[in-house]
């Protein structure tokens, strides 16, 4: 799905949300555990349940691949039932020398159909490069994570200037935060036609801070929800004059009941996210 | 495979090589070429032909999740066909969350029975602390790679001091490049018996930085081979007293022919290197 899709998405739906597939076995409604295809079941109904209240859906890989070779067809067939009017993110946090990135690029978004990857900058441009050759496909890096751990590397405050390749140097300040560096990167690395950027909800200045080095980029938010983050303050901090966000809500939604009517209850809190994003697009001006 | 078994299969074997089964469908010899079972078949030969000449294997996953389901399966039969002699290491590049982690951990740990698994460490340590509460298994933490685009995020001069829980941080530096942080946050995230670095064969200053750094531990050395880089600068500047290396080779052994000698070629170019490390060990009185 190509940048102006996903708006007109958006604003048709008048939501950004993105469900997050983390489809855990052990976590499955009691008439679905132990079924020969819970999991699958499990997604159709989230699926139908959400269609038209979301704009995207991120299945994070963790959960599919501890089922081994049943889990990527699992994997499959929700990307096909998804079909082709939600960005389908694969939430896999891949990276790797490009020889072997040329594959992980091959299998998401030729082999699966997957609309995008999630990516780790660790390994530089030439691990992103490959993600990024594909029409209408998105790799999406990550910036700044809302986990604990964030700290320990993310935020640790470095001289961006020893770059080589940035078109963008001369604007660029000496000192900030790695995350920074990865933001001014990205920017180096794509456009905001092929790449976003992932924040995490964990702080207003963060976010503002990302959204001055990007300001027409898509940024995909975890966190609200189940991870905490606060969904107003991300939309006051985020949406930009295209939205230029994705906000994503995983075990908020889909384990927001853990009976027969989970899908139901995982419609009523996609409704109440997709109420508040209306109500801030119509706050803006952009719907 | 514990770190007393390594060194012990090191000495016997008198070889620390790990051989990289980055297998290719599109690169296998014509007579597999189109097989069904053509690169389990090519696995099988190459494992057989090597066995006795190196101490660990590391299928990179990109090269099978590229097959599908089916790629999982012919994984997991090469993970058993290796057995339990071999560390076997899942250059899988992983690193999410702590719950996404788990899984990650879960499945290739308790599920696929490998021995090692790369992660990267650009999402801290609550991302990789999973894959440390195994025992025997290993974390590899990506430190410097060996591709251009380490020269992107890795070799940024960062303030290390900014750190959370590092118990290390009365004698860390102020300054260094981000894989050294990343070297000393390993010191503070595990043990040189449940963690190893990975570091590219790319200078022999950057490998003698990180041995200062640590001492004790393993690194995983790629990059030599068709990657460049030089095997007898590696050894000298990255052997300690009880070994303390692993170097991968991948491309130069398993396709040294595209012919039916394939195996044959393979254990040819396995025995060149095996020979090298049996004298540097032997020069440094390690055997």
């Amino acid at each position: 799905m190509n940048r102006d899709n996903l708006i007109a998405q958006i604003k048709k739906k008048k939501s950004f949300l993105c469900v997050g597939l983390d489809t855990d076995e052990s976590k499955l409604p009691n008439h679905l555990k132990g079924e020969k295809n819970g999991v699958l079941e499990f997604n159709k109904a989230i699926i139908d349940a959400t269609r038209d209240l979301c704009v995207a859906y991120k299945p994070n890989l963790a959960f599919y691949e501890v089922m081994g070779s049943k889990g990527w067809d699992i994997l499959q067939e929700t990307v096909n039932y998804i079909g082709d009017e939600h960005l389908v993110i694969a939430d896999a946090k891949r990276g790797d020398i490009g020889n072997s990135s040329n594959y992980y690029a091959k299998t998401f978004f030729e082999k699966m159909n997957f609309g995008a990857v999630t990516v780790s900058p660790y390994m530089g441009y030439d691990s992103v490069k490959p993600f990024l050759n594909y029409k209408d496909k998105w790799a999406i890096v990550l910036g700044l994570t809302s986990n604990i751990g964030a700290e320990d590397i993310q935020t640790k405050e470095l001289n961006s200037l020893l770059s080589i390749g940035s078109e963008g140097i001369q604007n660029r300040q000496r000192w900030m935060q790695l995350y920074e560096h990865v933001a001014y990167e990205l920017k180096d690395w794509g456009t905001n036609e092929n790449t976003m950027l992932v924040v995490g909800a964990t702080s207003p200045d963060r976010i503002e801070k990302i959204r001055n080095i990007l300001p027409s980029h898509f940024l995909l938010i975890p966190g609200v929800g189940a991870q905490g983050g606060d969904l107003d303050m991300v939309m006051k901090k985020g949406l930009n004059s295209d939205i230029g966000l994705l906000i994503n809500s995983s075990r908020g939604i889909i384990y927001a009941s853990p009976d027969k009517d989970f899908a139901t209850k995982a419609r009523e809190k996609a409704i109440e996210i997709r109420v508040l994003m209306e109500k801030a697009m119509k706050d803006n001006k952009l719907v």
